[in-house]
């Protein structure tokens, strides 16, 4: 006999056989039957049996959480909630569990952050919890089937590196054998190289690492990076495929867990594209009518950014980023070089990622490193892919436990990573 | 007017205006005409040129690879071998080469692989060597697509970590704030806590890092690896995944590159399923077949891989490993505790990849442990997943750089990465 997975028993017919796989949620004991509750990835059942000696031997000492196999029959004349039980036969414990469990599954009372993430194993076994892991494994599934379409390969590039992309800060030491490398902030400089050889269409989705010293709510010191480049093309390119890329993502979403994240009382609907372009000179102008001071080249607060977004429903661009506040391979505006062809996707006052028109010509970019006063010498092997034929190109990065966040409507991005890392944590 | 890709010009009528994007490949310069090979992601084309006193001046300075923007009629009455050129009319320069190449792209005299990768944003312009990536990247879809139908979310787990999963060999120090950390050389222990948190089909793609001090052909000390784990599931049911999963990405691959790979002379075929599957102890009976002598529990050379691949087409299964070879976390058979409940996935006489059932009774593992002579203390987090619940589960991990040097019948793993990472390289 198969093993029939929780979510589909309600397909089947009263009194068919089954055998199901899971975890014991729970567990009452009475004087002629006892109820069990089993849960699989796909939802939970109550399994009842007929009080037996042998029975009531093997589940008065099962602690809860023990994995079983549980054979039985269908009953669809329950008079449980929801009118489907299974009449238990027999019951094989794979897997027993100790007791106490270090975090209750199912008990009402929300442990702390800390606490969950310490006993991270069992606090995935709740369902809003694992509930948000497949949401980003659809939102990504969807991001990538659209690029896909599009044309775009998927690459790999070295996270061991030798030269810092965003120029020296953040980074995390390696002892690569005799040599001092660290661990690569963002794929930048491998996926432009890219372009300089022709691929065109790239996307990586890969770890990225920052070293930085500030826990926040919003940061990580590893993520995962969704990160496209793509040639002939600018920042406006590189916004069409990001909304779409945006939406897919959150399409996917719905169509796969929609009905899921609902019952965990999460709402979401698909963005409408294109989504709103405003500068970032209109962005100043809108503080100022509502009577705030702010000089140009400055960035802006969260304060500042609340009142921006307030002007959204959801997602929205800022574009023409002052050049001081950009990255030195980002594309200075031809009219105005004072700023860049750059945007910021924000959802409301979140910022969700930065992208731009990236310098193609060798000369602009060795302009842009010494106004940054960065050391060429460890951006050799990247200067030399401008000399030889760089097209012009544009691409963007995103970090999928942020979109997820946001899309979700969660507080945290440690609740959109499986094992988050920051400032103190290495473990698990 | 939009741009038209190479690839797609033959899909046009004869005068129809085109612009096209890409690399000057080559250039001759006669007394009325000029000829220019044009080159994107999707092939070449022959641009011919009326000389005009601008043309000439513009085209007599222009080195090799430089990037045009040209505008153009279609020729379809062309006396080229293809049938096809584009009659240019005018021509800019988006940005240009210098010469000499630091290594030519169509010179026929081959580099050794070192200048190769040297210049890897060169190298990676030949028809040849970009075919490679594009193959690759249609492979891992393959295989994605299929884990995907069957039900497996995508999971990230962290790179950084506290514990060495293979037991403490080929670690690359990482100094995380004040923390000692490393690189995680397989996701090993964390797709098996994601076991006991329910997720019951998971799967990675991600990095991973051995700090092996042997440069070979066919090792890394970074590379991709797919991982999947499934619970309530065994050996033979990993390997049905896998055997699926390979054929799958060779699928795709040929749909998607077939015709790009039958051009650069590679000819593949569709691997039939199921896999041959042949025990350890049977391998070692064909070696004695052929008078070799063989000692239970030892490694099998690279020449008695050869022996043993020639009983087979492509890829097969060696099954039932001794434990001695294997890792703490594989299942001992049940009945025969001297061997595993593991397999390899060979092709001819190279190992693809590894898998097993995996050790759930913590007990058990505990016992594993102390064979192997390990130190619990920094595994702590991983052997706790075990004792409230952990489900039996299999799985196995695939690196796709080799996988992909086996299908395409190349002879060095850096072919089929685009910067590898190896004893000594850690540039570009």
């Amino acid at each position: 006999m198969p093993r029939v997975y929780i979510g589909s028993l309600r397909e089947l017919n009263h009194n068919d056989n089954v055998e199901i796989y899971g975890w014991l949620q729970d567990l009452k004991l009475l004087k002629n039957v006892s109820f069990l509750i089993m849960r699989d990835r796909t939802g939970t059942v109550q399994v009842t049996f007929k009080n037996t000696p042998d029975i009531v031997n093997l589940l008065k000492e099962l602690p809860r959480e023990s994995v079983l196999k549980i054979s039985g029959k269908i009953n669809k004349k329950s008079v449980s909630k929801s009118g489907l039980e299974v009449s238990g036969e027999s019951v094989e414990v794979l897997n027993r569990s100790e007791r106490p469990l270090p975090l209750p599954v199912i008990d009402p009372v929300q442990a702390d952050l800390e606490t969950r993430l310490n006993n991270r194993f069992i606090d995935l076994r709740k369902r809003d919890v694992s509930s948000i892991f497949n949401a980003e494994s659809s939102i990504l599934w969807g991001i990538r089937e659209f690029l896909h379409s599009q044309g775009f390969i998927e690459v790999h590039t070295p996270k061991i590196v030798a030269a810092a992309t965003e120029g020296g800060a953040d980074l995390f030491p390696v002892k690569y054998f005799e040599n001092d490398a660290y661990l690569n902030q963002s794929p930048q400089l491998y996926k432009e190289i890219l372009m300089s050889s022709g691929f065109e269409k790239v996307f990586e989705v890969g770890p990225a690492f920052r070293a930085e010293e500030h826990n926040t709510t919003r940061h990580l010191n590893e993520f995962t990076s969704i990160d496209i480049e793509m040639s002939f093309a600018d920042h406006n390119d590189a916004m069409r495929i990001l909304e779409n890329a945006v939406k897919s993502g959150i399409e996917n979403m719905i169509n796969e867990n929609g009905k899921d994240l609902q019952e965990n009382g999460i709402n979401i609907s698909i963005p409408e594209i294109p989504f709103p372009r405003i500068t970032y000179k209109e962005c100043i102008k809108l503080l100022e009518k509502e009577g705030l001071e702010f000089q140009f080249g400055n960035d802006f607060s969260p304060e500042e950014l609340r009142i921006i977004g307030r002007n959204f429903k959801d997602f929205y661009f800022i574009t023409e980023w002052p050049s001081s506040l950009r990255p030195f391979y980002t594309m200075p505006n031809r009219d105005d070089p004072t700023i860049t062809n750059s945007f910021d996707l924000q959802y409301r006052e979140v910022e969700v990622t930065s992208g731009a028109q990236r310098v193609h010509d060798p000369d602009l970019l060795l302009k842009r490193f010494n106004e940054k006063k960065l050391n060429i010498d460890s951006f050799k092997f990247y200067i030399q892919a401008f000399k030889y034929g760089m097209p012009p190109h544009a691409g963007w990065g995103l970090g999928l436990e942020r979109l997820t966040m946001i899309v979700l409507g969660l507080n945290n991005i440690r609740e959109t990573t499986l094992f988050p890392r920051d400032r103190t944590r290495i473990i698990p």
